[in-house]
């Protein structure tokens, strides 16, 4: 996805007409780009007690690891969004079985919904915007190489609840919400 | 907010460079307007027993009973969110207790995050965007004069789990997934 800055193409703020908050106003043509939080939507994905994790081959963080994860799509449930995600990046068809998390990072306007998933029939691979795939047993999980702290929650949440049959999901941890991310 | 449509600004369809899908790109400036799915945020407020509804004073669904809900605005959590909803649609101070469901209306790109919450004095009033507001009981709830089937969705939820302690969130009810909706 392309990165534009409002500010290049003659966009400023100002109050709409009938609105209460400044938005980003087009001088030209007076288009509104209201801006609104998004949802990221992926998974832990899971097999023979391994976890899948992908090296990213973009930025930002190219080089760490994550999980199948990224922006959700028009026109698609957030559980099919997960789903392909995994696909797309690691060439895995999952079953979801549960939410596991809802993470909010307001600095961003993000909201992650994260899943508990396994893998389908054991295959995965390498997709475009990743350098590698891999499996982890938990005592191989590189920690120190992951690439978001959500990743950390989300890796330490499943485990955690990875007997459970049903999840309660999980927020931000204790202490980590809106003023500190 | 207002209704904005892109074609009545230049917008047409085209894929972007490096990009898999169309976009809505603006003709003059080549602004690519990406749309994201959008995320509505509410809650069922109950108090004594009693669930708190707002006769809608805007469309759609002008004069019928919604929850307090709306969309999530930037840099907010989706708890502060729906407080800030209860506020503006029925002066209410409302304690969050769980996430209660997470709806997904992909024929118009919506997720709705909707929690399960007290009000907090007991106190609550009219905001500008309702006729009115109202503590329903279970019996008195007007099923025919609901403004959305999530409505519907979230009290027969909230009513099913009134009692527990902790809530596995609830998604759409069986059947009614992407291509129903």
């Amino acid at each position: 996805m392309a990165i534009q800055k409002p500010a290049d193409y003659g966009f400023s703020h100002s109050v709409p007409e009938g609105d209460d908050k400044p938005r980003l106003v087009c001088g030209d043509c007076g288009w509104i780009h209201y801006v609104n939080p998004k949802i990221v939507v992926g998974s832990v994905v899971h097999h023979q007690g391994r976890v899948l994790l992908c090296r990213r081959a973009i930025e930002p963080r190219h080089g760490f690891w994550t999980l199948p994860a990224g922006f959700m799509e028009e026109r698609e449930t957030s559980e099919v969004g997960a789903a392909r995600e995994a696909m797309e990046e690691a060439c895995a068809r999952i079953e979801i079985d549960a939410l596991l998390a809802v993470y909010n990072i307001p600095r961003i306007s993000q909201v992650q919904l994260i899943y508990r998933a396994s893998l389908v029939d054991g295959q995965f691979g390498v997709g475009p915007e990743s350098l590698e795939a891999r499996l982890f047993a938990w005592d191989e999980i590189p920690w120190a190489d992951l690439a978001f702290p959500t990743v950390h929650w989300a890796l330490k949440h499943w485990f955690e609840t990875r007997d459970a049959a049903r999840i309660v999901p999980f927020g931000n941890p204790p202490g980590l919400d809106a003023n500190t991310l």
